[in-house]
C-alpha cells in the first residue's frame, strides 16, 4: 500500500470533543493503493453509531471524529489490481473497511467478526496507523472487497441506509431462517432498523407484528410499511393475546426496556435477536427455560451477505424511508434522531451540500 | 381411565408445609388404566426441584407434596393396551407423566413443551383432578409413553439421575449439535447436572473445560470425570486465556452469578445454555452483539430423546456418580444438596428402606 500523501483535499465534518458538535474539517486520505476503490461520496446515512463516537459514549473516541458508515457514491478511481469496479460505478461502503482476510471468519465472508478485529469505517486504527474517517466527507477509499455494488436502477440516497441499518436486521433474519414465508416476526421499535425489518419481513412473506411503546407509530406500521399487526407494548391485554405466537423477534430498541414480557411472546424454540443498544439486558431465567427460548446478538454482517441484501432490495424494490438533509443540518439531525424524530433514516446529501 | 379407588396402599414421604420437612405419608393412587404401567419403585434421585416444591419456592405447592422425579423401578403391572412393557422390566419415569399428545410439540415428541402443559410427576393436577405425587414412594403409574426402558445391564440406582439431571444437559447439547467430536464445551458448575455434562462431553469426543468458583472441584473434574481443563472462574488470567475459545457453555449454576465474563469465553456464534436456576440473568448487550452469541434456555427433554439418552449411556457405559441413601436420611440429604455437599447426586434406596 502506498504511503504517499496528497494535500488536504478531503472535505469533511468532524466532532472535536465530547460535545459531539460537528463542523467543517479538511484532511488527507492515503493515495489509492493497488486494490483500493476511491469513491466520490454522494450520500451518507446518519446512524446512532455517529452519536456514540462523536460524543465518546464508549470512551474510545479519537478526535477529530469524522463519522458516517452508511456511505454511497460513485467510483472515481480504482487501483491497478481492482477487478470488479470501474470508474463511474455506483458503490456503497458500510461499517468496516478492512479485516485480516486470513482467519476463519474472513474466509467465511463474515469479516465483521474477523479474529484480529475488522477495521471500522471511522474512529478505528487503519493499516497505516492513521485513524479512519467516515462518510461525512467528500470522498473515501477502501479495498474493493469492502465495497459493494449498488445496482444502476437503485437510487443512491435510498441505498445509504442499507449499509448499516439494512444489513443489521437482514443478517439475523437470514441466520435464523426468517426468510421462510408464513413465519411470524415481531419487531420491537420502529426506527431506522425496525422499519427495515418490517420491509424485509413482508418481502419474505412473514406475518409481521410491530411492537411499540408509542401509539403514534401505528398508522405508519400498518399503512406505510404494511405490517400485519400493531401492538402497543404497554397494553397488557394485547400482549397477553400475543403470548407464545412469534417465531422470532428483532429487538431494535436502544433504550432500556423489560425483556421478560417480550420473551413471553415467543413460541417454543423462538429467538429474540438484539440489535439495539440498551445499557443492560435483564430477565428471569424461566423466560428462556420454559419454551427453550434464546436471546441472540448480531452486528451488521459480512461482505457477501451485504451484497446479497442490496441485490435483494433492488430485485424486490425495497427502499428505506428517508429524509434527505444537507450537511449543514447534521447537528440538528443527530438531535432529532436521538429523540426518534425521524421517519425513518436521515441521509445527508453530501454531493449537493458539502462544498 | 378407571376411577376405581383402592385402599391407601402407597407408602411415601411427604412435606406438609413450607418447612419442607419430609415424613412418612400413606396415600392412594388410581387403579391401573388400560395404557398405564405400574412401577414398583426401587430408587429415586434427589433433584433441586424437590426443594423448590417441598418448600413452596414458586408459591404453587399443593401440600402434602410427595417429591421425586428421577424414578426407576420394576414393572409390577401393565394395563390391557400396554405394548412395550411387561411385568419385571426395568423402567424409568422422569419429570412428567402425561401431556395432551395432540399438539405440535407432543407430535414431535417434545412433550415437555406441550401446548396445554405437560403434567408434572409431582405437585401437578392430574387428568382425574388429583395432585400428582412423585417418586419418594413405593410405587407409581403412568401411561407407557412416559415410561422409559432401562436396559437390563444398567444398574437401576445409577439410572435414576438420568431421568432429570441427565436429560436436562443432554437435550441442549444435542439441540446445539454438541455431539460433534472436536468441539469445545465449557461446563459452569460441577454438581448433579454439571458432572453429567462433562461425562456426555467426553463421550461425544469434545474438549471439555470445567469452570468453577471452587478449587476443590479441580481434582474430580480432571481425574474422576476426565475433563480436559479446569478453570477457576475467579482467576482473571486463566479466564482471559480462555477468551473466545468455546463453542458452547452449559451453565448449571443455580446461584446468582455474572454472565458477561462467561459469554466472553464463547467463540463467534457460540451459545450459552442456561439449565440452572439463578433468580435473574443480567449482562451487557455487547456481550451478545460482538460475536453474535446467544443465551438459550432448556428444560429436561422429550420422551424420544430421553430414551435415546438412556440407551446412549448404556452403550457407552456412562454412569452418574451417586451416593445412595435410605429414605430416612432424606431431610439431611436435601440440606447437603443445597450446600453442594454431594458427589454428585443423591439416590434414595426406596426398595430397601421405605417399608
Amino acid at each position: 500500500m502506498s504511503t504517499e500523501r496528497v494535500t488536504e483535499d478531503c472535505l469533511g465534518w468532524a466532532a472535536r470533543d465530547v460535545s459531539g458538535f460537528l463542523s467543517p474539517y479538511t484532511f488527507t486520505r492515503r493515495a489509492v493503493g493497488s486494490e483500493d476503490v476511491s469513491v466520490k461520496i454522494t450520500h451518507c446515512g446518519i446512524c446512532y453509531a455517529d452519536v456514540v463516537w462523536t460524543r465518546n459514549k464508549f470512551g474510545d473516541s479519537k478526535y477529530p471524529v469524522v463519522p458516517g458508515h452508511e456511505i454511497v457514491g460513485i467510483v472515481k478511481e480504482v487501483g491497478s489490481n481492482v477487478q470488479n469496479f470501474k470508474v463511474g460505478d455506483q458503490v456503497g461502503i458500510g461499517t468496516y473497511v478492512n479485516s485480516c482476510r486470513d482467519c476463519e471468519y474472513c474466509n467465511d465472508f463474515q469479516e465483521v467478526h474477523c479474529v484480529k478485529g475488522s477495521i471500522r469505517t471511522f474512529n478505528s486504527i487503519d493499516v497505516d496507523g492513521t485513524i479512519t474517517k467516515g462518510g461525512y466527507s467528500s470522498y473515501i477509499l477502501a479495498p474493493e472487497r469492502y465495497c459493494h455494488k449498488i445496482p444502476d436502477n437503485y437510487p443512491l440516497a435510498s441505498a445509504a441506509p442499507l449499509l448499516c441499518a439494512g444489513i443489521t436486521v437482514y443478517t439475523p433474519m437470514m441466520r435464523h431462517k426468517m426468510n421462510q414465508p408464513g413465519k411470524s416476526l415481531g419487531v420491537i421499535g420502529l426506527g431506522g432498523l425496525g422499519h427495515m425489518a418490517v420491509k424485509f419481513g413482508k418481502a419474505f412473506g412473514l406475518n409481521v407484528t410491530v411492537l411499540s411503546t408509542s401509539i403514534s407509530k401505528k398508522e405508519d406500521a400498518l399503512n406505510l410499511l404494511g405490517a400485519d399487526k400493531f401492538v402497543l407494548s404497554s397494553d397488557q391485554e394485547q400482549m397477553k393475546a400475543l403470548a407464545k405466537s412469534l417465531d422470532f423477534i428483532i429487538d431494535t430498541a436502544s433504550g432500556n426496556h423489560p425483556f421478560d414480557m417480550y420473551l413471553s411472546l415467543l413460541k417454543t424454540g423462538g429467538v429474540l435477536a438484539v440489535v439495539g443498544a440498551p445499557s443492560e439486558i435483564k430477565f428471569h431465567p424461566a423466560s428462556l427455560i420454559m419454551g427453550m427460548r434464546s436471546i441472540s446478538g448480531s452486528a451488521t454482517g459480512g461482505t457477501k451477505m451485504t451484497q446479497e441484501m442490496i441485490d435483494f432490495c433492488a430485485a424486490n424494490k425495497i427502499y428505506p424511508e428517508i429524509e434527505v438533509v444537507p450537511i449543514q443540518y447534521v447537528n440538528e439531525a443527530l438531535e432529532r434522531m436521538i429523540n426518534s424524530d425521524v421517519k425513518y433514516r436521515f441521509v445527508i446529501d453530501i454531493e449537493n451540500s458539502l462544498k
